[in-house]
């Protein structure tokens, strides 16, 4: 049961009240990679790099069962870099820097040993890349989930309304669903995007958790309060590599097999936070996961006893 | 086993998005008592009012099981009012009229028919009233639950320090938690608060929902997304009145007992914003508020199953 990640596999820049670093390993495909690999093999990466992306990172992706076929290579050309400093409150960020570099170009070619995919997460790009991506699987997916943010919705609004009747599931921030419909309140906004095309929506919400809608259903899943958010940079596209991760394991495309799986979205955001870029995505064990996702349950949990 | 609730009573104008009305019964013990009394009976109200409070609405009061013994009337003055617009995300709101009227006068006698309260909520005053309320009890009640908010933060933080150490659970927002500790972490923040007194913590976030800190667990309660909030006024009161009326229901003041009351108090305030005023408290039936808690359960219930 296969994952296929398209996006962006990057340097970043990043900068918060804790500290900074002049260049880490990013992109949305790599946060999705090292998530989603700690519950499915293979995740098969769709992405652009330059001659500047680290060989060592390749392997190291690869030996957590991650192909790289679909990953491009431009000998004469830096890879995506995007820079970045938070506020304070961890909320918002100034773009600094935004060299889009192979990006520009970017085409992405579904590999042959790629077309078995039952799960394609198409990470935040143009919506006329995510539409190539989906015409190009000769089956279509079992289910397909799109990122994407507010740059499209200012210059590629058409676009993006045929790709969202194309797909299962939107991720987008509440921000994001605002301006998509225009609508303040977040169930009308959840309503008006249903109607749309996808049959789920996922609206991220930081600290605040994230909501799941389906049909006339919704879930509230819990962000874990944290001491500190060292860095939130990369959190979700690893919450949608975990909540990918899950779905292909376990096969189950569910409204109830998907609350599991944005609560495992959930811990894997919530270690991604804890260092710079994917560091500690790479240092944590399956048993750190399993009690995390445990700590979730905690959080949540009450009984009910009316009286 | 009785509740008693110290508070305002009183008149509110408000204008939200949605209308307004210029003069509407308020007040944090009204909101406290109509939420609780669904539960306990009865709530023995600690308040002040004037000439113009309306009769009805203490016979309204009554036949819900609310006593009224220490309402102090004054003959010769006016009700609390307040007056208050809020902004279009219904988060803040910008205060237009305070007079304080009988309040400010407001010496809280406690009855001798009260003094076997074993639950004691203490709405928003001076912490020099609530103090006084304290230590007129012979015996100090089983649990003792205080709100306030950045005014007496400003103006009598030493009083407030004092009341702190005398009370069992702090009940504030997330803009009052930083405010009172100084850190911006709502994490670091809550364990802040709990050593300077209160055992328990709870924050409240609005529409995203509700923290309770003890030691060193944490519950996430959410909140109800809501199609539209017609009035958020009274509905953090209506939350303490909702908590409150099922612990003294249920006489379990544990960790695990306050998480359903805070889901309790959740589902009430999720009623009050639905209507101006306590109007819709009124209207509600028991069946209604079971059926709102089922739906919390079902907002955040989900299996793990860790594959």
């Amino acid at each position: 049961m296969s994952l296929i990640a398209v996006g962006t596999m990057a340097f970043d820049a990043i900068e918060t009240p804790f500290g900074k670093v002049d260049q880490i390993v990013g992109g949305s495909a790599t946060y999705v990679a090292y998530a989603a690999s700690n519950f499915v093999k293979p995740v098969q990466q769709v992405s652009i790099i330059g001659y500047d992306f680290p060989k060592q990172e390749m392997e190291d992706l690869k030996s957590r069962g991650v192909q790289l076929d679909g990953v491009e290579i431009v000998p004469d050309k830096k890879s995506f870099f995007w820079s970045g400093r938070y506020h304070e409150d961890m909320n918002s960020r100034d773009t600094l820097i935004t060299d889009l570099n192979v990006l520009a170009d970017f085409k992405p070619k579904v590999p042959d040993n790629y077309q078995s995919a039952e799960f394609l997460m198409l990470g935040n790009l143009a919506p006329a890349v995510q539409i190539s991506v989906i015409q190009q699987m000769k089956k279509r997916p079992k289910l397909i989930v799109m990122d994407t943010m507010n740059f499209w919705m200012e210059i590629a609004m058409p676009d993006l309304k045929k790709v969202l009747t194309m797909v299962d599931v939107l991720m987008v921030n509440d921000a994001e669903a605002r301006q998509l419909t225009g609508q303040f309140s977040i169930v009308k906004a959840a309503k008006a995007i249903l109607a749309m095309g996808p049959k789920y929506l996922i609206i991220k919400k930081g600290e605040h958790g994230a909501l799941l809608f389906h049909e006339d259903n919704v879930f509230y899943a819990p962000a874990l309060p944290l001491e500190e958010v060292f860095d939130p940079t990369g959190a979700g596209d690893t919450f949608a590599g975990g909540f990918m991760g899950y779905l292909a394991k376990t096969k189950d495309v569910s409204f109830e097999n998907m609350k599991t799986a944005i609560i495992t979205g959930s811990a894997m955001a919530s270690f991604c936070v804890e260092k710079f870029g994917a560091t500690r995505l790479k240092e944590i064990t399956r048993n750190d996961i399993d009690a995390r996702i445990q700590q979730f349950k905690q959080l949540v949990n009450f009984d009910i006893e009316l009286v």
